[in-house]
């Protein structure tokens, strides 16, 4: 048994985790959003041999691993379902790519830093968010096609890896956040599209992503400003 | 042998690699900077299975490794002199978290994107910068000296590792591009002033921190702009 420690009320990072975790048909419990706001702060501040800077973080047999792609890795060395042998680092590699798109469509809302709000921020967000759709967006997910059409439908060989559950929600979160933008690109992507179909079709996810344990995209990474998109 | 390809000129997030190779002793060709941009941008754009989303990457037996903390982990699992066994997820998730105040360093003069001009966004810079400089670069080195609290000298360990001479050269980047404001946080961070000394003493690094191999700071990752200090 896991615990899982996230922000409640958001999808965030925790999502990826998740995600893995529902897949993989591993038992956690998702401390964070089951006991709130107050008990991860004190649990993230109590001391411990190895400090998360920040959640997500996962204790296991009193051990605490911080870091998105760090948690999908320990996962996956312990549960190979999650990435087959040999491909771990390919795994790894993709995985850290979608972070990265993950936290530039934060930055599009917070160009300034997270310390300020969206709407002390709002010009700059909006010069921002003009590169972000019209460059780095297309940039991402060409990028992820590139890498499928030397694949078959999965990112990683014969099955999915947790990298492909990772670019569905960044494509969940996009579509969310960019849905015009989101419209256009992703007809240059046909194989993103299937990708994201085909993990939307996972027996292994069908009870999760119909659950309320699934959270609603609302304030987090992924927002949805219409004066954003276009 | 390996080839590490990564954009000339600058230290970059290619120097993590570069320092961990050196310490290591571990022979490696620098492409990018010794055959140029445009041998780089053609090694990169060449079609191979597992692709790059940027440099740096390493070609290591004719496979392609990128992202720079996955460089790393792989370079640890062949090399172990690089990682002690049995803590590469702390590792891991120590080098990320350096990459990630890296990337904030870098966004602070680009906090608009990378496809402006930092004289296109110098106002947006110094709002950004006010809270880069008096929350997260204190939050980032005392998370590295909180974790230093729970181990002896080096981060994971009896001995060196690669996150430490990240952690090395995130000190002497921030250092750099904000000296004014560094001086005053590490006098709360002994223990990580400390390591940084202790990896710019090690007998390893010598030769190359003294070569004209090492690439001085300059328009890259971390940049002094005296305006952004304080």
């Amino acid at each position: 048994m896991y615990d899982l420690w996230y922000w409640p009320g958001i999808p965030g990072r925790g999502e990826f985790v998740r995600l893995a975790m529902e897949a993989g048909g591993i038992p956690y419990r998702d401390c964070g959003r089951d006991e709130g706001v107050e008990a991860l702060m004190a649990d993230w501040q109590r001391p411990r041999d190895q400090p998360a800077y920040a959640p997500p973080y996962l204790v296991a047999d009193g051990e605490t691993i911080a870091q998105t792609a760090n948690i999908l890795l320990f996962l996956a060395d312990r549960h190979p379902e999650l990435a087959p042998a040999g491909r771990r680092h390919w795994v790894n590699q993709l995985q850290l790519t979608v972070l990265d798109a993950t936290g530039e469509a934060h930055d599009v809302h917070h160009p300034l830093g997270g310390g300020l709000y969206y709407e002390d921020q709002k010009p700059e967000a909006a010069r921002r968010a003009k590169e972000f759709r019209e460059e780095r967006i297309p940039k991402f997910l060409l990028y992820f096609e590139r890498a499928l059409a030397h694949e078959g439908d999965w990112l990683a060989g014969e099955a999915w890896s947790y990298a492909d559950l990772s670019l569905f929600h960044l494509v969940e979160g996009l579509r969310f956040a960019f849905p015009t933008r989101m419209a256009k690109v992703e007809r240059d992507c046909p194989k993103v599209t299937a990708l994201h179909d085909a993990v939307a079709a996972l027996p292994e996810l069908r009870d999760y992503l119909a659950s309320d344990r699934r959270q609603p995209f609302a304030d987090g990474l992924f927002r949805h400003y219409p004066e954003l998109d276009g």
